[in-house]
């Protein structure tokens, strides 16, 4: 397997020094690794006036190795969503300062003023403006990459250059096959075995999945981020900024917002069950659930009836009906995102937050339970709040 | 604008002669154009004991000229899933010999015993294997184009491969536009006048018209045909062979049957104000739509069960499901043919064929009518034999 490797910290100092507009010439840069996800290696080189990010992705998964191999394509693919998005909604993205497809590397603004949207409701930190802003986003990035806004002829290019096959069959395996069957992959706490028996049974949510599934296969309606769940997302008081596009692909819109609740969902079950979190702070979750999907509707909408090219899609009784298959194919990929997160693989910082091992099993059955909720009564929910019924006090 | 054109009849004999193996060294050949259609040229070679069909595409459509560009991508297209369908189901497409992509120009088997569907369906001509052939054709090339086969990896390659732009805009146009607006392209019968216009003003029905056209831009299931109109078979008492798939792309599975059944439904309306013609000839006709779409089905449904590759599309439940959409989709898909065929630029040449204006006016009533029907009541017919049902006899 061929390919390049930052060799030391004199090539990732010249690398961004070169590629980014914020280091005096003078400065003395240090490098300091801070890859955290599973995937890509990513460093911060600083002064100590600036820093940026640097972030390479080699073909195979960092934390494994060469053992499983991955698509390089990824790195291009976030660095051209990071363009869009940029286009689109500035303050919602870090600043892409150069992409090197030799290097399969890019150089960001870094965000070390902000937090992990995932730890500071761990935190039970308050984020007012989340809601707007990542509504905004949602909004902005689906509806401009959709056939509301495009013309064919760029909707089937776009379609092309987001073709994404690795990370989309990674989604497709964690999301919507390990969680239904007895997976050696799923990671099941021992009071959810026999729920998580009785889900493999479950004939009619299957059937679902199997829709979802085959929706996420086919259904090419808009450029998604792919993967934004609350660890995507960094926050302050003022600021909201989404990383890590490379699972983007075009596919389903509900998937995007469907995530992005789920994740929500996820911190409520497991809030729930740590001593001293107050019944206040979850209050505010649900409510920035309601506020994320109708700020995200709303504005969506009003795009639909304001910059819609085609007459057919603008009319009002199928943006009505648009926005109410919305909600069902968002309520039932948020439901496969919080089961998957609760007994698959790739799990939530959540629970390991919760202090006692019973208590971890109250919240992952409350979640499980929740999930197959969510994508039985998809259709039937009818409206945001509806949904936030089901949940607990 | 460059491009290669046979330059004369010389060309293309010694292009047919060295790309086919039909001719004898010696043999004496003769050139002639029978380009029909509207977009290519279309020739055939010919010795005294053999013959082929040389078609090349140039880059506008021929009947307009330079003024109405066309990407000559199409004759690729058009190559390929001819090779496609001719490993899934040989006895129904024309044995490619050569696609030359230099000249965009191809070479195949001449299918000069067989007759056009469409003329032979005017002539009252039983065609008695029509739809178990045509029923095989469809379940096998559109599930073998689809997740239920082929891995994601594969699907996805097959998207890119067949995005075709300029072949999908136009169907858009003429399928989803016009016909629904008073655009200039229409061609209506003085008697269906204030029809289309009561069509027009109709809130429902272009609603559900904008969710067919939303399908058609991003449901990517399968490798359609894409124009699999009664002009596009040939036919003998015990061959059917699909020429033409040009249009093709990975678009709604049920595009393909819906333009069929829309045809034969456009025969059957024009028959019935035709001097002479049997009522038994048009049973034979409702007979062969029921054929046609049961057919399908089964086999579609076979090899779902059979030859799937995700456990999770096999389930009984998800099958069921999954036809049930499939016959919706088909009956909305049938229902714009009918009415784009009744009332917008390309008509079928059914009309011309009736001898009075009074009766083309009621035959194209009927269509525009029954169009709307299939349209509005595609979710609620539930079998074939309902859709019949709304025919008269």
């Amino acid at each position: 397997m061929s390919f390049h490797k930052f060799a030391d910290n004199a090539e990732l100092i010249a690398f961004a020094r070169q590629h980014s507009p914020v280091f005096a010439p003078a400065a003395v840069l240090t490098v300091e690794e801070i890859s955290d996800g599973n995937i890509n290696y990513v460093y911060r080189i600083k002064s100590d006036q600036a820093s940026v990010i640097v972030k390479q992705a080699l073909p195979f998964i960092r934390i494994i190795g060469e053992g499983w191999p991955l698509s390089q394509d990824r790195i291009r693919i976030e660095a051209q969503s990071l363009q869009r998005a940029a286009e689109l909604c500035p303050a919602q993205v870090p600043q892409l300062y150069y992409y090197d497809a030799a290097r399969c590397a890019l150089v960001m603004e870094d965000m070390g003023d902000h937090q992990n949207l995932r730890e500071a409701l761990l935190a039970e930190r308050v984020v007012p403006q989340l809601a707007a802003h990542l509504a905004h986003f949602m909004a902005r990035t689906l509806f401009y990459s959709s056939d509301f806004y495009l013309d064919s002829h760029q909707k089937k290019a776009l379609v092309k250059d987001f073709i994404n096959p690795d990370l989309c069959k990674s989604t497709e395996e964690v999301f919507f096959v390990d969680p239904y069957c007895d997976h050696e992959r799923n990671n099941i706490h021992p009071a959810l075995q026999t729920a998580a028996a009785e889900m493999w049974q479950h004939a009619a949510l299957k059937c679902e999945v199997a829709q979802l599934k085959m929706q996420f296969l086919c259904q090419a309606q808009a450029l998604l981020h792919g993967d934004l769940h609350t660890g995507s997302i960094f926050v302050t008081e003022q600021s909201s900024q989404v990383i890590d596009p490379e699972f983007g692909f075009v596919g389903p819109i509900g998937f995007d917002p469907g995530v992005l609740i789920a994740n929500y969902l996820l911190s409520y079950c497991a809030l729930g069950q740590m001593a001293g979190v107050s019944a206040h702070y979850r209050q505010g979750l649900r409510q920035t659930i309601a506020d994320l999907w109708n700020g995200f509707t709303a504005q969506f909408d009003q795009l639909m009836a304001s910059d819609t090219r085609d007459a057919s899609f603008k009319q009002a009784s199928y943006r009505q009906y648009y926005l109410q298959q919305l909600l069902a194919d968002t309520l039932g990929f948020a439901g496969t995102e919080v089961i998957r997160r609760t007994i698959g693989i790739a799990q939530v910082a959540e629970w390991q937050a919760i202090d006692n091992d019973a208590a971890v099993g109250v919240a992952k059955g409350q979640a499980l339970a929740l999930g197959q909720q969510l994508i039985l009564q998809r259709r039937t929910l009818g409206t945001i709040e509806a949904m936030l019924e089901l949940l607990d006090n």
